[in-house]
């Protein structure tokens, strides 16, 4: 676009958002309210509906899970039941010849852990000190809410764009991606993708991947009082965390990317839970670990899940007790795949250049430390995709989560400038 | 007892249960086929009803529970709900001037845990070897069988006690001994009283106590991709039981009795169950361990709980995160008074005598490394208790449990002759 004009375009922008950013915060409390965790997105969704149809999008809502899904090599997916929790791919069709740009939010939200460790009910939306709390917040109801701002503000300021805006609220992020997937599935591909994933305002060419793995430790049940005749699970599950926590250092040390030098631990290794025994007075004789494997960007699915299983092999070869009762290994549940982008694409500049200008420094660019659906988009749909938002990595899975409201405003007017150049504009 | 009424006693007593053993067989096997754990006591219950009947015993069957019992100092149960699940008091009186003995057997057992450990259904009661298997054979299935049948050898063999025979069967043992206390609390008060808990026919009279105790520890949850920004529950959940294995180990060493030169740890700290965290790309925010703490025969309950509380108060202390988010220790549910017995008392006396008899060779006498309903009968009841049974301490509790039918038909023969000696016959 013209100077001139971008420069009325981003006066247009920023007197909308400014005079509405009572109305983010409250889209974005309404959406907090409502808990969509796994098997529980629909109410929340209703929400992300409604606002698309008064922006006047073309709505697309269905169910995922049919069998072109299910029979797809990258469906990995647990859940039995899709039904009254649809998807969402609402579209700001353009008037031609302009580039189109996928803006890809997910709805649902991890379990909020225990409530003692939350200062106010997890699900609020309490806003304070220009900041709004509750589970979701940053991971990621508040960047779905900038792409929204940055929707309405576009189409309340009366900017005709060329290219397709598809707007996408899908469900299933947390748990591997099979929203996303069915979003491709159905034929949603574009010239690039922003994925507003809380990387505190960095951008993030880079996604790492991950999946998900259970081990199932034996030991050998006694009772308590005479615990020396039974083996506990428990401490044999100790000592193979330990060896996990070897394993995760190694990982990290033979990873060499420049975009990871900030990163403390790139590609982590996270025990997300463990569970033994159900009697006080039994040495307990099963213990179930379940945790979440990251997988480089540079790396196959199948070379990480190898780097796992020798390190368990080696310990049902080495530890007498495993050698009698080895450790078994399985893969489950979610899997998203890494992906990368070229520093140097074109929406890594337009989307760069929008973030200096609005905030006057240069942005930080780093490689995800997790993963995001952006690697089914770029595998599976061939899209280009950035992943850029206005959370916070360390909020997000914790208690007390929050978001600042100026940054997700900032991360609106941001995308609103990128969309505009992306797609292009016809000028008046 | 005269020496020639004696051998005419030990030849009718043999006799019938020469005759018996597969009637034993049978009674067990129905009694194991009937999973009795804890609020599930009723359908073996009645089994054992319907035997006392048959044997023409004075049936006293109620729901334990009242005013009385829970407001017991002693009363340590977390149970709310008795109903359908009752205790049993069966008395075999007896025509007068002699000493009166309790039997005392639970019928409740302990879990299965996972089934893949079993080599068959946990409740088959199948018989191979010499052996019948199962949940409860060994604990205590097994002893009661035996108590049973010596009381069924000595009514068949038309043999007239003196003294009362209060037979026992009661529920809650593994949880805490509610039932024993409420049989005492009723009034069943003896001269002696037996409980065949599986000692490996050794005899027990020293009682081990023990208290269940809750551990909460908190940890800052996180992404799992960003896993350095959390704490994890379980990694210092791991820091709390080491802390643990030293004090065991510092409380065994300490601990001097002759009885106890041969039990690896006389007074364990056995952690039972560990169940920490719910998703597995989410850095666990709370870890709860629950366990059994030992306490010695000559050991207050408040002062084990004063050593359990110093170790965790200590790491509450020097702990950089524990001083921030201090462990939570509980004291909950199970509480089982330790107990003691002087090596010269006359039981010791006629049991040891029997067991040579039948065995024919000297009884190995030695403090329980667990512990039993004997605290209430003695502290409560004023009831001097003896712990000798037929099962293997190592096999209860666990998985494929199993008891020698051998060892349950001499302890059979055992106490039958203590009981003729024990309460007197007359003779004709």
């Amino acid at each position: 676009m013209r100077e001139e004009n971008g420069d009325m375009y981003e006066e247009k922008i920023s007197t909308w958002l400014n005079e509405h950013r009572t109305n983010g915060i409250r889209l974005l409390q309404k959406l907090v309210q409502e808990p969509s965790k796994r098997g529980q997105e629909g109410s929340a969704q209703a929400i992300v509906v409604e606002k698309c149809r008064q922006l006047g999008l073309e709505i697309d809502l269905w169910e995922i899970g049919d069998e072109k899904l299910r029979n797809h090599p990258h469906f990995y997916c647990d859940r039995k039941d899709f039904k009254g929790n649809p998807n969402l791919v609402a579209i700001k069709r353009g008037i031609g010849n302009g580039k189109s740009l996928i803006l890809n939010g997910h709805i649902d939200v991890v379990p909020e852990g225990g409530h003692a460790a939350w200062h106010d009910d997890p699900y609020s939306g309490m806003e304070k000190d220009g900041k709004v709390f509750g589970r979701g917040t940053t991971d990621m109801k508040g960047g779905n809410v900038s792409l929204l701002l940055a929707l309405e503000a576009i189409i309340e300021s009366g900017i005709q764009l060329k290219g397709d805006v598809i707007f996408q609220s899908v469900i299933e992020e947390e748990s591997g991606g099979a929203g996303t997937l069915a979003a491709v599935l159905r034929g949603y591909r574009a010239d690039g993708a922003i994925i507003p994933e809380p990387t505190n305002m960095k951008l993030f060419p880079l996604q790492q991947g991950s999946m998900w793995f259970r081990l199932i430790v034996k030991g050998k049940s006694a009772h308590g009082g005479t615990r020396y005749e039974g083996v506990s699970a428990i401490d044999k599950a100790i000592s193979v965390m330990l060896e996990i926590k070897k394993l995760e250092k190694e990982r990290n040390e033979s990873l060499r990317h420049s975009l990871y030098k900030n990163v403390k631990i790139p590609i982590p290794i996270n025990i997300g839970s463990i569970q033994s025994g159900n009697w006080p007075s039994s040495v307990p004789d099963t213990a179930v670990l379940e945790g979440r494997f990251g997988i480089a960007p540079t790396e196959t699915m199948e070379a990480a899940q190898r780097s796992l299983m020798q390190c368990i092999e080696a310990l049902n070869e080495t530890d007498a007790w495993f050698k009698e009762k080895p450790i078994e290994l399985e893969w489950f549940g979610a899997r998203w795949l890494p992906g990368s982008l070229e520093l140097e694409h074109p929406l890594m500049k337009t989307l760069g250049a929008y973030y200096e200008k609005v905030m006057g420094e240069q942005p930080l660019v780093e490689a995800s430390p997790w993963a995001t659906d952006g690697g089914y988009l770029s595998s599976v749909g061939s899209t280009p995709v950035v992943v850029f938002g206005p959370g916070e990595t360390k909020l997000a899975h914790d208690s007390n989560e929050y978001i600042e409201v100026d940054k997700m405003m900032d991360v609106a007017k941001i995308i609103a400038l990128t969309i505009i150049e992306w797609c292009g504009v016809e000028e008046q």
